[in-house]
């Protein structure tokens, strides 16, 4: 499959030992940066993700930043993306069987690399589900948004 | 404060829990519904809860479903929130400290009433640390949308 990986700072420890990971396991791996653990915006990490997830150019998408929530609502600002944030292998199979997730985030300081492993696994290995949860992913393709003020 | 809650079936026996415990606990609760256990889609109430802190009418919003990654993506969708999907108290911290989060999302099959309670009181307690974290939550306000092509 084709990943595409970003992360901030925190979380770029993590991205150097998920990307060699993911290639091992037989997937092309698209690393987004950043190059190196100096000081980012953790936003701008999460658009280039939404970005290259939602234009086809990879199938998946791995978000990583210190706890996982941040890098998480940037991917998610994307109505193309399905991101779901998890320190467990059950809600990435959830999050894939109900939602048909085509992110993943992951919190660097939260969990160890083991885990982030087994999320990732379960996260790639299920299928969705289909049927009535259909409805309820196309209506996150096509956000509600309105009384906007701040 | 001005609490908004809103979930989907698989947690409306939460929302019935929560919403009483957090009137007792001296906040106002704008219960968005549903208003029994019948099927509903996440997103629905997802967008109505971010409408009502997006406008002011509710100044934090508490947005449950089954794993809480449904119901928060959708909230996500709307660029005045920042929803932290969390599963225990530091996380919750952490996104009130670094994100500014100004709702929560719980996965009412995932975590027992004391721990939604414990996640739901630090995320009320904590305030933002502000300094390096306002530009990256101001990015998340101005989202940057491209490539969508799915």
């Amino acid at each position: 499959m084709r990943i595409a990986i970003a992360s901030d700072h925190a979380a770029f420890a993590l991205k150097a030992q998920l990307a060699p990971w993911l290639r091992a396991e037989g997937h092309e791996v698209i690393d987004l940066g950043p190059a190196t653990d100096t000081r980012v915006d953790y936003p701008d990490f999460g658009y280039k993700l939404a970005d290259c997830v939602a234009s086809g150019q990879a199938e998946r998408g791995v978000a990583l930043c210190g706890s996982g929530i941040g890098i998480s609502i940037a991917v998610n600002r994307n109505p193309a993306l399905r991101c779901a944030l998890v320190h467990e292998p059950l809600s990435a199979q959830l999050a894939r069987e109900h939602g048909d997730a085509n992110a993943i985030a992951l919190g660097a300081r939260l969990i160890g690399i083991e885990m982030a492993q087994a999320c990732i696994t379960a996260f790639l290995a299920t299928d969705f589900a289909g049927g009535r949860h259909c409805a309820r992913v196309e209506k996150l393709s096509h956000p509600v948004v309105s009384g906007v003020a701040a």
